[in-house]
Protein backbone atom coordinates (compact mmCIF):
# COMPACT_ATOMS: atom_id res chain seq x y z
CA UNK A 1 0.00 0.00 0.00
CA UNK A 2 1.30 3.70 -0.61
CA UNK A 3 0.80 6.60 1.40
CA UNK A 4 0.49 9.86 -0.42
CA UNK A 5 0.97 13.37 0.95
CA UNK A 6 0.57 15.30 -2.27
CA UNK A 7 -2.45 15.93 -4.51
CA UNK A 8 -0.28 15.46 -8.25
CA UNK A 9 0.78 12.14 -6.46
CA UNK A 10 -3.05 10.97 -6.21
CA UNK A 11 -3.97 12.22 -8.98
CA UNK A 12 -0.44 10.53 -11.05
CA UNK A 13 -1.43 7.24 -9.46
CA UNK A 14 -5.17 7.04 -10.21
CA UNK A 15 -4.50 8.42 -13.50
CA UNK A 16 -2.05 6.02 -14.13
CA UNK A 17 -4.30 2.63 -12.60
CA UNK A 18 -7.12 3.82 -14.61
CA UNK A 19 -5.28 3.91 -17.91
CA UNK A 20 -4.93 0.09 -17.76
CA UNK A 21 -9.00 -0.09 -17.19
CA UNK A 22 -9.19 -0.77 -13.26
CA UNK A 23 -11.96 0.88 -11.57
CA UNK A 24 -11.19 2.87 -8.85
CA UNK A 25 -12.95 2.71 -5.35
CA UNK A 26 -12.22 6.43 -3.29
CA UNK A 27 -13.50 6.16 0.51
CA UNK A 28 -12.79 9.81 1.83
CA UNK A 29 -12.49 10.02 5.85
CA UNK A 30 -10.89 12.20 8.33
CA UNK A 31 -8.97 9.81 9.64
CA UNK A 32 -9.33 7.82 13.38
CA UNK A 33 -10.58 4.84 11.23
CA UNK A 34 -12.64 2.45 12.97
CA UNK A 35 -14.67 -0.83 12.09
CA UNK A 36 -17.03 1.35 10.37
CA UNK A 37 -14.69 2.97 7.85
CA UNK A 38 -13.10 -0.52 7.22
CA UNK A 39 -16.45 -1.41 6.04
CA UNK A 40 -16.26 1.10 3.47
CA UNK A 41 -13.14 -0.10 2.45
CA UNK A 42 -13.94 -3.56 2.21
CA UNK A 43 -16.74 -2.82 0.14
CA UNK A 44 -14.85 -0.66 -2.38
CA UNK A 45 -12.20 -3.60 -2.29
CA UNK A 46 -14.56 -5.68 -3.24
CA UNK A 47 -16.43 -3.77 -5.67
CA UNK A 48 -13.13 -1.79 -7.49
CA UNK A 49 -10.08 -2.45 -9.12
CA UNK A 50 -7.82 0.06 -6.48
CA UNK A 51 -9.20 1.31 -3.85
CA UNK A 52 -7.69 4.95 -2.19
CA UNK A 53 -8.60 6.15 1.16
CA UNK A 54 -8.32 9.62 1.94
CA UNK A 55 -6.87 11.04 5.71
CA UNK A 56 -7.99 14.59 5.67
CA UNK A 57 -9.09 16.81 9.03
CA UNK A 58 -11.13 19.69 7.06
CA UNK A 59 -10.91 22.60 9.09
CA UNK A 60 -13.52 24.02 6.64
CA UNK A 61 -16.28 22.14 8.17
CA UNK A 62 -15.40 22.70 11.86
CA UNK A 63 -17.81 25.43 13.11
CA UNK A 64 -16.29 24.76 16.24
CA UNK A 65 -12.51 25.42 17.19
CA UNK A 66 -12.98 23.09 19.97
CA UNK A 67 -14.16 20.87 18.21
CA UNK A 68 -11.39 20.51 15.34
CA UNK A 69 -8.62 20.92 17.98
CA UNK A 70 -10.11 17.81 19.97
CA UNK A 71 -10.78 15.46 16.67
CA UNK A 72 -8.70 12.12 17.31
CA UNK A 73 -5.56 11.59 14.79
CA UNK A 74 -3.49 8.00 14.36
CA UNK A 75 -1.73 8.17 11.27
CA UNK A 76 0.08 4.96 12.16
CA UNK A 77 -3.25 3.32 13.54
CA UNK A 78 -5.00 4.14 9.96
CA UNK A 79 -2.26 3.14 7.85
CA UNK A 80 -2.59 -0.22 9.44
CA UNK A 81 -6.31 -0.32 9.15
CA UNK A 82 -6.18 0.68 5.53
CA UNK A 83 -4.13 -2.13 5.07
CA UNK A 84 -5.48 -4.46 7.02
CA UNK A 85 -8.69 -3.78 5.07
CA UNK A 86 -7.39 -4.13 1.48
CA UNK A 87 -6.63 -0.56 0.24
CA UNK A 88 -4.38 0.00 -2.19
CA UNK A 89 -3.25 4.08 -1.59
CA UNK A 90 -3.69 6.31 1.75
CA UNK A 91 -3.50 9.89 0.87
CA UNK A 92 -3.18 12.13 3.56
CA UNK A 93 -2.08 15.62 3.11
CA UNK A 94 -1.31 18.44 5.22
CA UNK A 95 -3.79 21.48 5.48
CA UNK A 96 -1.23 23.51 3.66
CA UNK A 97 -1.12 20.79 0.72
CA UNK A 98 -4.67 21.07 0.76
CA UNK A 99 -5.23 24.83 1.33
CA UNK A 100 -2.20 26.55 0.21
CA UNK A 101 -3.17 29.88 0.27
CA UNK A 102 -5.29 29.85 3.33
CA UNK A 103 -9.24 29.34 3.26
CA UNK A 104 -9.98 28.95 -0.47
CA UNK A 105 -11.43 32.11 -2.45
CA UNK A 106 -13.82 29.51 -4.14
CA UNK A 107 -15.89 27.30 -2.04
CA UNK A 108 -18.94 24.82 -2.78
CA UNK A 109 -22.16 26.38 -1.39
CA UNK A 110 -25.12 23.97 -0.52
CA UNK A 111 -28.73 25.55 -0.14
CA UNK A 112 -31.48 23.88 1.02
CA UNK A 113 -30.02 21.95 4.04
CA UNK A 114 -30.36 24.28 6.45
CA UNK A 115 -31.91 21.64 9.28
CA UNK A 116 -30.39 19.61 11.88
CA UNK A 117 -26.71 19.40 11.14
CA UNK A 118 -27.28 22.21 8.44
CA UNK A 119 -29.00 24.28 11.56
CA UNK A 120 -26.75 22.82 14.07
CA UNK A 121 -23.48 23.75 12.31
CA UNK A 122 -23.56 26.61 10.29
CA UNK A 123 -21.25 26.68 6.92
CA UNK A 124 -20.58 22.31 7.29
CA UNK A 125 -21.87 21.46 4.45
CA UNK A 126 -20.33 23.88 2.70
CA UNK A 127 -16.92 22.73 3.98
CA UNK A 128 -17.79 19.53 3.06
CA UNK A 129 -18.94 19.78 -0.38
CA UNK A 130 -15.87 22.11 -1.13
CA UNK A 131 -13.21 19.44 0.49
CA UNK A 132 -15.39 15.81 -1.28
CA UNK A 133 -15.11 18.15 -4.73
CA UNK A 134 -11.75 18.66 -4.11
CA UNK A 135 -10.66 15.12 -3.66
CA UNK A 136 -12.83 13.80 -6.44
CA UNK A 137 -11.17 16.35 -9.11
CA UNK A 138 -7.84 14.90 -7.40
CA UNK A 139 -8.99 11.41 -7.85
CA UNK A 140 -11.27 11.82 -11.04
CA UNK A 141 -13.73 8.88 -12.06
CA UNK A 142 -15.05 6.95 -9.10
CA UNK A 143 -16.75 4.96 -7.04
CA UNK A 144 -17.20 7.29 -4.39
CA UNK A 145 -18.07 5.28 -0.50
CA UNK A 146 -19.96 7.00 2.37
CA UNK A 147 -21.12 5.99 5.52
CA UNK A 148 -25.20 6.18 6.17
CA UNK A 149 -24.13 7.31 9.65
CA UNK A 150 -23.75 10.49 8.01
CA UNK A 151 -27.13 10.20 6.32
CA UNK A 152 -27.49 14.27 5.84
CA UNK A 153 -24.00 14.20 4.30
CA UNK A 154 -24.32 11.70 2.19
CA UNK A 155 -27.59 13.08 0.59
CA UNK A 156 -25.08 16.60 0.18
CA UNK A 157 -22.48 14.48 -1.45
CA UNK A 158 -25.49 12.56 -3.39
CA UNK A 159 -26.34 16.60 -4.78
CA UNK A 160 -23.08 17.61 -5.05
CA UNK A 161 -22.59 14.91 -7.95
CA UNK A 162 -25.80 15.36 -9.54
CA UNK A 163 -26.01 19.22 -9.52
CA UNK A 164 -22.19 19.62 -11.01
CA UNK A 165 -22.36 16.23 -12.69
CA UNK A 166 -18.64 15.26 -11.39
CA UNK A 167 -17.67 11.35 -12.69
CA UNK A 168 -18.42 9.89 -9.45
CA UNK A 169 -20.84 7.13 -8.26
CA UNK A 170 -22.01 7.66 -4.66
CA UNK A 171 -22.20 4.32 -2.93
CA UNK A 172 -23.97 5.04 0.86
CA UNK A 173 -23.10 1.97 3.21
CA UNK A 174 -24.89 1.15 6.30
CA UNK A 175 -23.94 2.30 9.56
CA UNK A 176 -21.80 -0.10 11.87
CA UNK A 177 -22.95 -0.26 15.46
CA UNK A 178 -21.16 -1.67 18.86
CA UNK A 179 -22.59 -4.41 20.60
CA UNK A 180 -25.10 -2.43 22.38
CA UNK A 181 -26.17 -0.29 19.43
CA UNK A 182 -23.67 2.73 19.75
CA UNK A 183 -22.90 3.81 15.86
CA UNK A 184 -19.40 3.54 15.08
CA UNK A 185 -17.75 7.51 15.16
CA UNK A 186 -14.30 8.34 15.80
CA UNK A 187 -15.80 10.92 18.64
CA UNK A 188 -16.98 7.55 20.49
CA UNK A 189 -13.30 8.03 21.77
CA UNK A 190 -13.70 10.90 23.70
CA UNK A 191 -16.72 9.54 25.80
CA UNK A 192 -15.72 8.90 29.56
CA UNK A 193 -16.75 5.71 30.71
CA UNK A 194 -20.07 7.32 31.94
CA UNK A 195 -20.97 9.22 28.92
CA UNK A 196 -20.37 5.66 26.93
CA UNK A 197 -22.83 4.09 28.51
CA UNK A 198 -25.40 7.20 28.41
CA UNK A 199 -24.51 7.53 24.71
CA UNK A 200 -26.90 4.16 24.16
CA UNK A 201 -29.78 6.31 24.24
CA UNK A 202 -29.29 7.65 21.32
CA UNK A 203 -29.61 4.27 19.09
CA UNK A 204 -32.25 3.16 21.56
CA UNK A 205 -34.44 5.89 21.16
CA UNK A 206 -34.11 5.91 17.47
CA UNK A 207 -34.86 2.32 17.42
CA UNK A 208 -38.04 2.82 19.62
CA UNK A 209 -39.11 5.03 17.95
CA UNK A 210 -38.86 3.63 14.30
CA UNK A 211 -41.23 0.71 15.99
CA UNK A 212 -43.20 3.05 17.32
CA UNK A 213 -43.29 4.78 13.88
CA UNK A 214 -44.20 2.13 11.91
CA UNK A 215 -46.69 0.83 14.60
CA UNK A 216 -48.07 4.44 13.47
CA UNK A 217 -49.88 5.29 17.32
CA UNK A 218 -47.42 7.94 19.28
CA UNK A 219 -45.37 10.73 17.73
CA UNK A 220 -42.24 8.97 17.04
CA UNK A 221 -40.38 12.67 17.53
CA UNK A 222 -41.64 13.02 21.02
CA UNK A 223 -40.63 10.01 22.31
CA UNK A 224 -36.96 10.20 21.01
CA UNK A 225 -37.44 13.57 22.56
CA UNK A 226 -38.63 12.17 26.37
CA UNK A 227 -36.33 9.23 26.00
CA UNK A 228 -33.24 11.31 25.50
CA UNK A 229 -34.45 13.75 27.82
CA UNK A 230 -34.54 10.58 31.00
CA UNK A 231 -30.69 10.37 30.23
CA UNK A 232 -29.03 12.57 32.74
CA UNK A 233 -25.82 12.70 30.75
CA UNK A 234 -26.99 13.68 27.33
CA UNK A 235 -28.44 17.28 25.70
CA UNK A 236 -30.98 16.62 23.13
CA UNK A 237 -29.84 18.89 19.76
CA UNK A 238 -32.39 17.49 17.53
CA UNK A 239 -34.95 14.62 16.75
CA UNK A 240 -35.99 14.28 13.26
CA UNK A 241 -38.84 12.34 11.59
CA UNK A 242 -38.48 12.23 7.87
CA UNK A 243 -41.14 9.83 5.56
CA UNK A 244 -37.66 7.15 5.52
CA UNK A 245 -35.54 8.31 8.19
CA UNK A 246 -35.43 9.02 11.80
CA UNK A 247 -32.85 11.50 12.94
CA UNK A 248 -31.24 12.24 16.19
CA UNK A 249 -28.02 14.17 17.51
CA UNK A 250 -27.64 14.99 21.23
CA UNK A 251 -23.92 16.43 23.22
CA UNK A 252 -22.53 14.25 26.17
CA UNK A 253 -20.15 16.50 28.01
CA UNK A 254 -18.24 18.04 25.06
CA UNK A 255 -18.83 15.82 22.67
CA UNK A 256 -21.51 16.01 20.20
CA UNK A 257 -22.80 13.04 18.90
CA UNK A 258 -25.42 11.70 16.06
CA UNK A 259 -27.26 8.76 14.30
CA UNK A 260 -30.14 7.77 12.45
CA UNK A 261 -32.10 5.11 11.42
CA UNK A 262 -34.67 3.95 8.02
CA UNK A 263 -38.21 4.25 9.28
CA UNK B 1 -18.29 17.48 -36.98
CA UNK B 2 -20.58 15.94 -33.72
CA UNK B 3 -23.10 18.21 -32.27
CA UNK B 4 -24.48 17.31 -28.64
CA UNK B 5 -26.92 18.20 -26.81
CA UNK B 6 -27.12 15.74 -23.56
CA UNK B 7 -24.10 16.15 -20.47
CA UNK B 8 -23.82 12.47 -20.84
CA UNK B 9 -23.13 11.99 -24.61
CA UNK B 10 -20.29 15.09 -24.20
CA UNK B 11 -18.63 12.69 -21.74
CA UNK B 12 -18.87 9.46 -23.32
CA UNK B 13 -17.57 11.41 -26.26
CA UNK B 14 -14.37 12.76 -24.53
CA UNK B 15 -14.03 9.90 -22.45
CA UNK B 16 -13.30 7.10 -25.24
CA UNK B 17 -11.45 10.38 -27.04
CA UNK B 18 -9.07 10.40 -24.21
CA UNK B 19 -9.18 6.04 -23.85
CA UNK B 20 -7.01 6.68 -27.04
CA UNK B 21 -4.87 8.93 -25.75
CA UNK B 22 -5.61 12.47 -27.24
CA UNK B 23 -5.55 15.83 -25.51
CA UNK B 24 -9.08 17.18 -25.40
CA UNK B 25 -9.17 21.09 -25.87
CA UNK B 26 -12.40 22.46 -24.02
CA UNK B 27 -13.80 26.23 -25.11
CA UNK B 28 -16.88 27.41 -23.33
CA UNK B 29 -18.62 30.06 -25.08
CA UNK B 30 -22.59 31.21 -24.47
CA UNK B 31 -22.61 31.34 -28.31
CA UNK B 32 -23.05 33.87 -30.82
CA UNK B 33 -19.55 33.14 -31.96
CA UNK B 34 -17.43 35.93 -33.38
CA UNK B 35 -14.04 35.89 -34.80
CA UNK B 36 -12.74 36.28 -31.16
CA UNK B 37 -14.21 32.72 -30.41
CA UNK B 38 -12.69 31.82 -33.45
CA UNK B 39 -9.50 32.53 -32.16
CA UNK B 40 -9.91 30.32 -29.12
CA UNK B 41 -10.82 27.53 -31.60
CA UNK B 42 -8.28 27.37 -33.83
CA UNK B 43 -5.60 27.58 -30.77
CA UNK B 44 -7.49 24.83 -28.94
CA UNK B 45 -7.33 23.10 -32.66
CA UNK B 46 -3.42 23.63 -33.40
CA UNK B 47 -2.73 22.44 -29.59
CA UNK B 48 -4.89 19.72 -29.03
CA UNK B 49 -5.93 16.36 -30.62
CA UNK B 50 -9.68 16.66 -29.92
CA UNK B 51 -11.70 19.98 -29.46
CA UNK B 52 -15.32 21.03 -27.79
CA UNK B 53 -17.01 23.80 -28.03
CA UNK B 54 -19.54 24.23 -25.41
CA UNK B 55 -22.57 27.05 -26.32
CA UNK B 56 -24.66 27.60 -22.99
CA UNK B 57 -26.19 30.82 -21.98
CA UNK B 58 -26.09 30.40 -18.10
CA UNK B 59 -29.05 31.65 -16.97
CA UNK B 60 -27.21 31.86 -13.15
CA UNK B 61 -24.86 34.03 -14.01
CA UNK B 62 -26.81 36.76 -15.38
CA UNK B 63 -28.29 39.15 -12.28
CA UNK B 64 -30.45 41.38 -15.03
CA UNK B 65 -33.30 39.24 -16.69
CA UNK B 66 -33.48 41.85 -19.53
CA UNK B 67 -29.91 41.35 -20.09
CA UNK B 68 -30.38 37.65 -20.27
CA UNK B 69 -33.40 38.11 -22.68
CA UNK B 70 -31.33 40.09 -25.16
CA UNK B 71 -28.48 38.02 -24.94
CA UNK B 72 -28.26 37.21 -28.75
CA UNK B 73 -28.43 33.43 -30.20
CA UNK B 74 -27.92 31.60 -33.64
CA UNK B 75 -27.01 28.19 -33.07
CA UNK B 76 -27.02 27.53 -36.96
CA UNK B 77 -24.15 30.03 -37.40
CA UNK B 78 -22.37 28.82 -34.11
CA UNK B 79 -21.91 25.39 -35.53
CA UNK B 80 -20.76 26.70 -38.82
CA UNK B 81 -18.20 28.71 -37.28
CA UNK B 82 -17.32 25.85 -34.99
CA UNK B 83 -17.02 23.73 -38.07
CA UNK B 84 -15.14 26.25 -39.86
CA UNK B 85 -12.31 26.64 -36.73
CA UNK B 86 -11.84 23.05 -36.77
CA UNK B 87 -13.78 21.84 -33.81
CA UNK B 88 -14.37 18.38 -33.20
CA UNK B 89 -17.63 18.64 -31.10
CA UNK B 90 -20.50 21.02 -30.48
CA UNK B 91 -21.76 20.52 -26.86
CA UNK B 92 -25.62 22.87 -26.95
CA UNK B 93 -27.53 21.91 -24.04
CA UNK B 94 -30.71 23.45 -22.93
CA UNK B 95 -31.81 24.76 -19.53
CA UNK B 96 -33.14 21.60 -18.74
CA UNK B 97 -30.22 19.62 -19.76
CA UNK B 98 -27.68 21.49 -17.28
CA UNK B 99 -30.59 22.73 -14.20
CA UNK B 100 -32.79 19.68 -14.44
CA UNK B 101 -34.41 20.74 -11.46
CA UNK B 102 -34.36 24.29 -11.64
CA UNK B 103 -31.91 26.66 -10.30
CA UNK B 104 -28.93 24.20 -8.66
CA UNK B 105 -28.70 23.55 -5.01
CA UNK B 106 -25.39 22.99 -5.14
CA UNK B 107 -23.72 25.88 -6.69
CA UNK B 108 -19.86 27.68 -6.63
CA UNK B 109 -19.24 30.59 -4.42
CA UNK B 110 -16.50 32.76 -5.62
CA UNK B 111 -14.80 35.18 -2.69
CA UNK B 112 -12.64 38.35 -3.28
CA UNK B 113 -14.05 39.31 -6.16
CA UNK B 114 -15.90 42.35 -5.01
CA UNK B 115 -14.62 45.05 -7.39
CA UNK B 116 -15.68 45.78 -11.07
CA UNK B 117 -17.99 42.73 -12.47
CA UNK B 118 -18.13 41.25 -9.05
CA UNK B 119 -19.87 44.93 -7.97
CA UNK B 120 -21.89 45.83 -10.96
CA UNK B 121 -23.19 41.96 -11.56
CA UNK B 122 -23.67 40.76 -8.09
CA UNK B 123 -23.48 36.71 -8.08
CA UNK B 124 -22.08 36.64 -11.54
CA UNK B 125 -18.77 35.50 -10.82
CA UNK B 126 -20.53 32.58 -8.70
CA UNK B 127 -22.83 31.36 -11.92
CA UNK B 128 -19.97 31.52 -14.07
CA UNK B 129 -17.84 28.95 -11.43
CA UNK B 130 -20.53 26.84 -11.08
CA UNK B 131 -21.28 26.58 -15.06
CA UNK B 132 -17.41 25.95 -15.23
CA UNK B 133 -17.54 23.61 -13.09
CA UNK B 134 -20.10 21.93 -14.14
CA UNK B 135 -18.54 21.42 -17.91
CA UNK B 136 -15.25 20.72 -16.17
CA UNK B 137 -16.87 17.68 -14.76
CA UNK B 138 -18.14 16.75 -17.77
CA UNK B 139 -15.91 17.88 -19.92
CA UNK B 140 -12.89 15.64 -18.28
CA UNK B 141 -9.05 16.57 -17.97
CA UNK B 142 -8.51 19.15 -20.64
CA UNK B 143 -7.23 22.49 -21.61
CA UNK B 144 -9.68 24.89 -21.36
CA UNK B 145 -9.48 28.25 -23.20
CA UNK B 146 -10.83 31.27 -22.40
CA UNK B 147 -10.42 34.93 -23.37
CA UNK B 148 -8.75 37.75 -21.79
CA UNK B 149 -11.38 39.80 -23.00
CA UNK B 150 -13.20 38.55 -19.76
CA UNK B 151 -10.02 39.11 -17.51
CA UNK B 152 -11.65 39.41 -14.53
CA UNK B 153 -13.73 36.35 -15.37
CA UNK B 154 -10.02 34.21 -16.45
CA UNK B 155 -8.84 35.05 -13.23
CA UNK B 156 -12.21 33.49 -11.53
CA UNK B 157 -11.47 30.66 -13.18
CA UNK B 158 -7.81 30.06 -12.68
CA UNK B 159 -8.43 30.38 -8.90
CA UNK B 160 -11.49 28.08 -9.61
CA UNK B 161 -8.91 25.50 -10.76
CA UNK B 162 -6.04 25.94 -8.18
CA UNK B 163 -8.92 26.09 -5.33
CA UNK B 164 -10.98 23.20 -5.85
CA UNK B 165 -8.23 21.34 -8.23
CA UNK B 166 -9.75 20.43 -11.59
CA UNK B 167 -7.54 18.92 -13.62
CA UNK B 168 -8.00 21.91 -16.17
CA UNK B 169 -5.43 23.71 -17.70
CA UNK B 170 -6.79 26.85 -18.07
CA UNK B 171 -5.62 29.21 -21.39
CA UNK B 172 -5.90 32.70 -21.23
CA UNK B 173 -6.16 33.71 -25.27
CA UNK B 174 -5.14 37.85 -26.39
CA UNK B 175 -8.45 39.97 -27.33
CA UNK B 176 -9.51 40.00 -30.36
CA UNK B 177 -10.61 43.49 -31.95
CA UNK B 178 -12.32 45.07 -35.21
CA UNK B 179 -9.96 47.80 -36.98
CA UNK B 180 -10.76 50.27 -34.56
CA UNK B 181 -9.80 48.96 -31.49
CA UNK B 182 -13.76 47.84 -30.05
CA UNK B 183 -13.31 44.74 -28.72
CA UNK B 184 -15.62 41.33 -30.28
CA UNK B 185 -18.75 40.85 -27.96
CA UNK B 186 -21.93 39.16 -28.50
CA UNK B 187 -23.38 42.05 -27.27
CA UNK B 188 -21.88 44.34 -30.10
CA UNK B 189 -25.00 43.22 -32.32
CA UNK B 190 -27.08 44.82 -29.87
CA UNK B 191 -25.38 48.52 -30.47
CA UNK B 192 -26.68 50.92 -32.59
CA UNK B 193 -24.66 52.21 -35.25
CA UNK B 194 -24.32 55.74 -33.41
CA UNK B 195 -23.58 53.78 -29.80
CA UNK B 196 -21.43 51.13 -32.01
CA UNK B 197 -19.55 54.39 -33.23
CA UNK B 198 -19.47 55.53 -29.47
CA UNK B 199 -18.26 52.64 -28.28
CA UNK B 200 -14.98 53.24 -29.83
CA UNK B 201 -14.36 55.42 -26.60
CA UNK B 202 -13.81 51.95 -24.38
CA UNK B 203 -10.41 51.26 -26.71
CA UNK B 204 -9.43 54.59 -26.79
CA UNK B 205 -9.47 55.24 -23.12
CA UNK B 206 -7.65 52.17 -22.26
CA UNK B 207 -5.00 52.63 -24.78
CA UNK B 208 -4.43 55.99 -24.20
CA UNK B 209 -3.98 55.45 -20.39
CA UNK B 210 -1.66 53.04 -20.67
CA UNK B 211 0.56 55.04 -22.70
CA UNK B 212 0.06 57.76 -20.06
CA UNK B 213 0.71 54.85 -17.09
CA UNK B 214 3.81 53.80 -18.37
CA UNK B 215 4.87 57.45 -18.82
CA UNK B 216 4.18 58.50 -15.38
CA UNK B 217 2.47 61.79 -15.87
CA UNK B 218 -0.86 61.68 -15.20
CA UNK B 219 -3.51 59.56 -13.43
CA UNK B 220 -4.86 56.76 -15.61
CA UNK B 221 -7.97 56.37 -14.16
CA UNK B 222 -9.13 59.47 -13.88
CA UNK B 223 -7.84 59.89 -17.75
CA UNK B 224 -10.05 57.54 -18.50
CA UNK B 225 -13.00 58.54 -16.41
CA UNK B 226 -12.41 61.56 -18.60
CA UNK B 227 -12.67 60.32 -22.15
CA UNK B 228 -15.43 58.36 -21.50
CA UNK B 229 -17.74 61.31 -19.75
CA UNK B 230 -16.88 62.92 -23.38
CA UNK B 231 -18.69 60.30 -25.28
CA UNK B 232 -22.41 61.65 -24.84
CA UNK B 233 -23.57 58.03 -25.69
CA UNK B 234 -21.42 56.13 -23.12
CA UNK B 235 -22.46 55.83 -19.54
CA UNK B 236 -19.22 54.82 -17.32
CA UNK B 237 -19.80 51.98 -15.12
CA UNK B 238 -16.17 51.92 -13.92
CA UNK B 239 -12.26 52.74 -14.66
CA UNK B 240 -9.82 50.65 -12.87
CA UNK B 241 -6.07 50.42 -13.15
CA UNK B 242 -4.30 47.27 -11.26
CA UNK B 243 -0.87 46.73 -11.42
CA UNK B 244 -0.86 44.77 -14.52
CA UNK B 245 -4.20 45.77 -16.48
CA UNK B 246 -6.59 48.67 -17.08
CA UNK B 247 -9.99 47.76 -17.38
CA UNK B 248 -13.38 49.86 -17.80
CA UNK B 249 -16.62 48.88 -18.44
CA UNK B 250 -19.37 51.08 -19.63
CA UNK B 251 -23.52 50.98 -20.84
CA UNK B 252 -24.09 52.13 -24.51
CA UNK B 253 -28.17 52.57 -24.23
CA UNK B 254 -29.33 49.16 -22.85
CA UNK B 255 -25.76 47.38 -24.22
CA UNK B 256 -23.38 47.53 -21.69
CA UNK B 257 -20.22 46.31 -22.86
CA UNK B 258 -16.65 45.75 -21.18
CA UNK B 259 -12.80 45.87 -22.48
CA UNK B 260 -9.16 45.91 -20.69
CA UNK B 261 -5.63 46.18 -22.08
CA UNK B 262 -2.57 45.16 -20.35
CA UNK B 263 -0.11 47.60 -18.59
Amino acid sequence: MRVLDRGDQLRTELDAARAAGPTVGLVPTMGALHEGHASLIRRSVAECDVTAVTIFVNPLQFNDAADLAAYPADLDGDVALAAAAGADVVFAPSVAEMYPAGPPAVTVHVAGEDTMEGASRPGHFDGVATVVAKLFNLAGPCRAYFGEKDWQQLRVVRRLVADLSFPVEVVGCPTVREADGLALSSRNALLSPAEREAARVLYRALATAAIAKAAGECDARILMVNMVAKEPLATLDYAEVLPDRLLVAARFGNVRLIDNVGA
